[in-house]
This record gives structure tokens, sequence and C-alpha cells, in this order.
């Protein structure tokens, strides 16, 4: 009888879930809408009533090592997920222990970023690497530092927001309160958004005839590639200030390698080579050449529920059972 | 029999010992010059010469447990000063084997921050944390990371580097050969170059009149307290810069504490404010109220020497001898 980890995502629009083997291959996969009209309890009644409708359909031919969960604004050590705005879940909800308890199986929990770490770690272009840092680039910035082989979770379980590190001061709003917060620049949102400064400040592009919905990380990176100065500064931009942070982040815990994952990938070298500049012209000496900037290697549709697969085969992996 | 360990700290000018007891009690202690005329194997030979003639005074009554070196340019891993300006030693000095080997004893070594914060952990105001951060403030700025109750190393042996984070983009240049490190802005060397470019800016100054060996720190933090503008305002920007650099590193490792060290802490609240106000302005929600600023408890002599010491203990502290 083979064994899965169960790994889940929870999205603020959409919750993935799959059964993990511990090679990665994901035998069977699933999903739900992260309701919004729902409280926790209701949403996890339905997770659990598609996750026990799964299990059916697998049969009883796999024995479950435990469960993964990656969310929002999840306390590892308390296997919580706290105000999280993007579910519309008020306080502090018991995430793990109630799909654990409703499951009868081990549950543990983290952020949606630290669980995308462990994913690299045990699946993906983090293999045999003790030490590196995980960087997602999507609508914001996550982060998971894995360091020793261990995900950095910190004193209160919410470590690795490198995404909030703050890279101007005063400088662009955050959805956090403060400004000039790295996820503000060097994510797609931050690419949209130097893009709008540039048409506001009156650069003429090719974006400019765009409505706010069409103006996404796509169409700036087909105007980059058809020409469009505008579009190609705003990447050139978004990879130096990328670059900038990941090599102050690198003196703090000297990865091997720092992986990249999300949608500005999407946009390959444009993206990729004025971030890779940028980090080598601002890594101290002692770090040069020794760190390796990679892509992700789970960059599909099961990235997420490999990323929460991880955390369960990491977390339950050596207590002998 | 009482058992110690030998710690010794290999400065740019002077290299302290001791022999210190698992309580942080120093039974002796000794000095030697770090003679840059001699190279690393004629400075182990005085070193190993004074370690032996302190042994002897000691008369026997102790084991050794090991030795920790604090030292600039430090690998952990493989217990090296690799290419040290300061000590004028050139390429790679495998002091750590050097000294184990002359002594007959295991000996560890990485550098002063990282030895000072397990210094802080046993012995001083990081006692029971497994999360916390030191920071020393002196001529630049080092720290040492503890995550999960254990250094942060790297996977290089050179994690930490928390002075060389880059603060200021094109700012002022560092030793490292870039430009606008942290060090350069919040450490004494950084608050009296804050001075100098006030006076350059022509700001009047009771400091003007100063040469430039005796514009140093304590003559600023004099002058700010007998209400000079341009004294106070530098300890205003050097605080704001370092509270900022902590916020921006609490958000990586999520500490329970973050422990200063070093001279600019002589400037008690004049410099201890600003940083504090600046580091609670900056941190992410998440985490206000939750990271203490503490002073070092090991702000005296021997605080390199028990920083080094606490390195053996905790190195060979679960090994079974």
């Amino acid at each position: 009888m083979s064994e899965v980890a169960i790994g889940i995502d929870v999205g603020g629009t959409t919750t993935t879930f799959g059964f993990v083997e511990r090679d990665g291959t994901c035998v069977q996969r699933g999903s739900l809408r992260t309701d919004v009209r729902l409280d926790a309890e209701g949403f996890v009644a339905e997770l659990l009533d598609a996750l026990r409708r799964s299990l059916d359909r697998l049969g009883g031919a796999h024995s479950i090592r435990g469960v993964g969960i990656g969310a929002p604004n999840a306390n590892y050590f308390n296997g919580t997920v706290e105000n999280a705005p993007n579910l519309g879940w008020e306080g502090v909800v018991p995430l793990a222990r109630m799909v654990g308890d409703g499951l009868g199986e081990r549950a543990v929990l983290t952020n949606d970023a630290n669980a995308a770490a462990l994913g690299e770690m045990l699946f993906g272009n983090a293999r045999g690497l003790s030490d590196f840092l995980l960087v997602t680039l999507g609508t914001g910035v996550g982060s998971g530092f894995v360091v020793g082989g261990r995900l950095v979770y910190g004193h209160d379980g919410f470590a690795g927001e490198l995404g909030h590190v703050i890279v101007e001061p005063g400088g662009r709003s955050c959805g956090c309160g403060r400004r000039g917060c790295l996820e503000t620049y060097a994510s797609v949102t931050g690419l949209v958004r130097t893009v709008r400064e540039g048409l506001r400040h009156g650069r003429r592009s090719s974006l400019s005839s765009l409505g706010p919905e069409a103006l996404d990380g796509r169409a700036v990176h087909d105007a980059a590639e058809a020409g469009d100065a505008l579009a190609a500064e705003a990447f050139e931009a978004t990879g130096a200030r990328l670059g900038l942070a990941l090599a102050n982040a690198a003196a703090i815990t000297s990865p091997a390698a720092i992986v990249l994952f999300g949608g500005l990938l999407a946009a390959g070298p444009r993206f990729l080579v004025p971030t890779k500049s940028a980090f080598e012209a601002n890594l101290l000496n002692l770090y040069c050449d020794k760190i390796e900037l990679r892509v992700s290697g789970l960059d599909g549709p099961d990235a997420a529920i490999l990323g929460a697969s991880a955390l369960a085969w990491k977390e339950f992996e050596d207590d002998g059972s």
C-alpha cells in the first residue's frame, strides 16, 4: 500500500488539494471555492466533505502520512490562521486542528510561501540544499527561508515576510498599512504600478490605451517584447528593486540558492536578466559567485499542492510513525 | 574538578582570552597584541605560549571542555580565517585546527558577532531565547542571528552580515567596496561621518573646533548632551537608520528580541530612544509589541571572551563528552 500526504492550499478565491506520494507524484487532486460568504466552520465543513469524497475515490489503496496546509496569515506553531482579511475570517481560526480532527489525521499549517519552500526542497529546484530562500512573485511577494535544513518560523511562527521589508521609506502605500514595502515594487502588481506611474507622468506607451482591467503583467510583457520603452523600463526597475532586496537578504542568511516562483517569472529573461544583474552588483564580496538564482522547479498547477504536502512529509517524516 | 571552556577573541590590535565556567564565571584571563608584523604561524605560536602559561597558573584544577575562537572573516564550517585584511593574514588560515592541535583540545571558530550572540544566549540578556538577533554597534556593525536555538551560519559559514545590508543605494562608501551599507551609518564611525557631513555643509556646531582624532563618538555624545543641535541630530539620524534596518531584519527572522551591544550604547537614551522609535514605526503590524529591543547583558571587558567561550560550550555541550 503506497503512502500519501494530503496537501491543501487555501487561497483567497480557490482552495486546492491533492494526495501526494513521497516522490512528488500527485495521485489525485480536487478543489473548491474559498467562498467568502462562509465563515471558517462552514468552509472547513465543505473542505472535509470534498476531501472525504476524494478519499473514497482513492478506495483505501493509500495510507495517509498526514495533512499539510498552506494558508494566508498562518501560524505554524499554533496551527492557526490569524486575522486573515483575504479569507474573510475574523479572529484566530484553529484550522490545522479542525481539518486534522475532521479527518482523524495529523495536520500542520504554515503560509503558502513557506510551504512552497518545502515543496522546492522535497520535489523541486532546491533538492539537496539545506540553506536557501524561496521567493514568490505574484500579486504580492512571499518568502520562505530554509536555514540548516529547517524552515525559519521565528519565535511566533510568522517569520519570512521578505515582501514587507521596506525598500523605499515613504514610498508606495502597501496593503499592510505602511509605505515602501518590497511587494509594492517587485510583484506583478508592483510592475503594473510602475507602468501606471509612468503613464500618469505623461510617458507615451502602447499601454496607455488599455483599461484598468486589461493592464496586467502579461500586457506589460507583451508591450515590452513589442518594443514599448515604458514597459521595458518597468521590468528593469522591478528587477533592480528585487535584485537589491535579494542581495540584502543573502547578507543575513547566506543561502546556497534563491529560488524564484510566480507570475513575474512568466516574463523570462525580460525580468530575470535585470534581477540577476542587480543581485550580483549589490552582493557583498564574501558571497559573490556562491549564490545561485534559480527559477522554481514546480511552476505548474500542482505547485501549491506539492508545497503543502511537502510540509506534511517534512513534519511527520522522522517521528517513527 | 570544575570545567572551563577557553574563549579567545582575536581582534585587529589585541587578542584576549579567558577560562570560563559554564555559569559565565571567568576564572582567569590574559591578552596579547595581535602583532601585524607576525604572520598567522607566528601569532599562533605566541598565543599558544600565552595560553600554556595561563594554564600552568591554573595548576590543573580545571578540565577543559574545548576552545572557542571569535575572529574576523571566520568560517565556522572550516574553522578558517579567510583573507582577513585587519589581521594582516593572507589567504586561508586554519586557525581552529592550529590552536586546537597546539593545545590538544577541540576548537571551534566563528566571527566575533556570532560569538557575542552565543554569549548573550548562555550568559547575557538572551538567556532562554531561541530566536533572537545580536547586533554589535562599534567601529562597524556586526550581527549574529539565532534561529530555533542555533546560530545561522548559512551554507558557507559566513551568514549574518547585517552591517553590509545596503540601506542607501549609491550612499556612503564602505570598506567592503560597495556603497550605502548599514555600517556606514549606524556605527560609531557612521555617527561621526554624519557629523562631519554636517560640518562640511557649513552647519555650526561646537564640534567644528575639534581635530579629526578628537571627533569621536564620545565627543558627539558630550556635545549632544550640552545642547549641540548637529550632534543631537546625528544621533537621531543614526537611530532612524538602525531602527528601520532592525525592523526589516525582524521581517525575515521574527526574533523574540534584538540585543544591542557596543560603543553606540554608551550614549544611552540619546541613541536608544530614536532607534526604538524608528524600529516600532517601521515594524510590520504582525510583529508589533512582540519584539523587544534590549541592551546587552555582557557589555564589560570580558564580553568578547564570554562570547567566544560560549561558542565552545554550545558546540561541545551535547556530544556526550
